[in-house]
């Protein structure tokens, strides 16, 4: 899922996106809460309809940029109160005002309140973090089924006040899960409508590098019961070796009929070797933060194309893509944008890099539509599926 | 004309550019000269290949930006020394120069070194100027047809060196002018090839604000003889009323049946009231630039994405327009992307900004197509034709 923190993929409108594949977008509803505002979103129909985006959104809980981003003042069982990294205004998180907050913004998948235990933390640390997780991730059930009919696009005000800018959804829907829910204000046959309509509430493991703690965590949420599962609290520092086991011993305990979503991660190389694991969805800044610093990834390897050695490199990028900046233009084009400073710079280094995520991930899906004898290896993605 | 300062309309990727139906765009001798050098771009086949905009390209002669831009050192009759305004470095223009960079960078169209005068100037200090530029005419003229077969187009090398990632192109050439010549690399029945093509080298008008030195100024530049002629050294301070005074007044003295530019105009009522004179060509980074601030064009007049006003408008930006900005966007989205500092708010803003300006030409066109009853009347842009 490529990340659309403010309801911008950074620098690439809409229309492209769609156009490179992306079946699904994340968008971060700490930023979102803070600008332009829940309610703002919500008259405009919900994120499908004030971003104009007409394939699934998932928004994450928000728990994870309030302990990253923000000024953190005080977590109590309650919740949490934050100071904004905007203004340093003040405000409270708490599993009830997250799913209010996310059930305003109105995307299919919405995630659970959750505490992002730091690493390392000390093992009773840990305890402590998990089991607040698995009270909140109750307290976010129980909030999302008394309040979920509020969701806009699934009210008469909502569906009129969707639209008017919203031109070229036919046949866009595409996500074939259980996250597959109606876009905003446009209704389709194929899809519920009306009051049919809702979001997904995922639940998130905690437990930190912990297995046993993980393993709780999981009987816990499952317990709870949501309609897919998210690995939390991983991409945090740890080596990649525990991340890796962490996410295979995890997954033995996650239903494997329901979503597995592994947030944060990761490189090429790691969305690879997580899907053959057994993760149905990631979602990471890598690809569009990386683009943005010029550092791009191609079948031939990474380039940072500010360097020198491209300043008279009438190649394309890379000979294998078929996106709109590898079919058109050069290398050395690419890195004199870098070199000064041009916005296009931005928006074409990101146009490609979310395109070599999207191409990779269909070729996860391809190898796995094979059968188990052809599937990728972890770290030989170049390769063609035969 | 958009301007691509550097090679790029800042922050819209060329095939929209091509999309939006600008026919030629602008690029700047004296930036591209810094940056990435003509050398670099001479051995990609010329800025057609470089950018990959198979379309056509005018390059000005860097006289404007080193009078406004740099750290002038010294003006002799032979040229001007300048600082770099990037790192300071010491550079030399003289019409010679000047036409050398252009030659290597390969534009269809090339402008005449000349000297800009400054607004207020006294009579002595305008003759003067105007009779440098007159001398500068004739010696950049000189140069040009003496070493016009080195255009990176015209020689074998060049041809090798461009179009590994020049795709497109097919039928892109559409400027049905004097100026239409063939594009970089890409050889074409109907336009000319091998040792046939070449550029269009055109004079440039001076004189400042008084009409005498205007048709001296033009005389002498007609007698040296160009396929074109621009007029320079408006939209430098002067009241409006003056500008278009000085206009009428030196198209008088100009051929009707070559191409008459006037640089560096205007608002949308402007290059209307222009084109109703006899202007054939307009540049402007009024588009591109306000769009970046936030300030959009539209056929309801001004509008200031920034204000609170729009945070909440449904609406799409322009209802009579038919860019992808305006059929899939809302003021509200555009403005909350301004109000976030999105990158993306850059990109849509300048689309549409240039749908506009190219849409007001392509109506003042189809009004000179119905004949002189029919004609547009300044300041009345957004009535439609009859």
């Amino acid at each position: 899922m490529p990340v659309g923190t403010v309801a911008s993929v950074k620098g690439v409108p809409q229309e492209i996106v769609e156009e490179l594949g992306a079946q699904i977008i994340l968008g971060n509803t700490y930023h979102l809460y803070l600008r332009p505002g829940v309610e703002t979103v919500r008259k405009m129909g919900g994120l499908h309809g004030f971003m104009s985006w007409h394939r699934a959104i998932l928004t994450d809980s928000g728990g994870f940029q309030v302990f990253s981003l923000s000024e953190l003042r005080k977590l109590t069982e309650e919740g949490v109160t934050f100071r904004s990294h905007l203004d340093g205004s003040s405000h409270f998180f708490s599993p009830e005002s997250a799913m209010e907050a996310q059930i305003g913004l109105g995307a299919d998948i919405i995630m659970a309140f959750d505490e992002c235990t730091e690493y390392p933390a000390h093992q009773s640390r840990l305890r402590e973090s998990m089991e607040l997780t698995a009270r909140w991730a109750a307290r976010s059930k129980k909030y999302f089924e008394d309040y979920k009919h509020e969701v806009p696009w699934n009210t008469a005000s909502g569906k009129n006040l969707v639209g008017t800018a919203a031109i070229g959804c036919a046949g866009e829907r595409q996500l074939a899960t259980a996250a597959e829910l109606r876009s905003a204000g446009q209704p389709k046959a194929a899809v519920p409508t009306g009051s049919e309509a809702t979001q997904s509430l995922f639940g998130i493991i905690q437990g930190g590098m912990d297995r046993a703690l993980r393993k709780e965590s999981a009987e816990r949420t499952i317990e709870i019961g949501f309609p897919g599962y998210a690995i939390g609290g991983l991409s945090v520092g740890e080596p990649r070796e525990v991340t890796r086991e962490i996410v295979e011993s995890t997954l033995e305990h996650l239903p494997k009929e329901r979503p597995r979503y592994l947030m944060g991660v990761g490189t090429p190389e790691e969305i690879i070797e997580y899907a053959n694991l057994g993760i149905d969805m990631m979602d990471c800044v890598l690809p569009t933060r990386a683009a943005r610093h010029g550092l791009l990834f191609t079948s031939e390897g990474k380039v940072s194309i500010k360097q020198a050695r491209y300043a008279q490199d009438p190649g394309p990028l890379d000979p294998k893509c078929a996106c709109r900046v590898c079919q058109r233009y050069s290398r050395a084009y690419l890195r004199h944008l870098y070199a000064s400073n041009e916005v296009l710079a931005q928006v074409l280094n990101t146009i490609h890099n979310l395109s070599f995520y999207l191409d990779t991930m269909r070729r996860v899906r391809h190898s796995i539509s094979l059968g188990e004898e052809y599937r990728f290896l972890s770290g030989v993605w170049s390769r063609p599926a035969p």
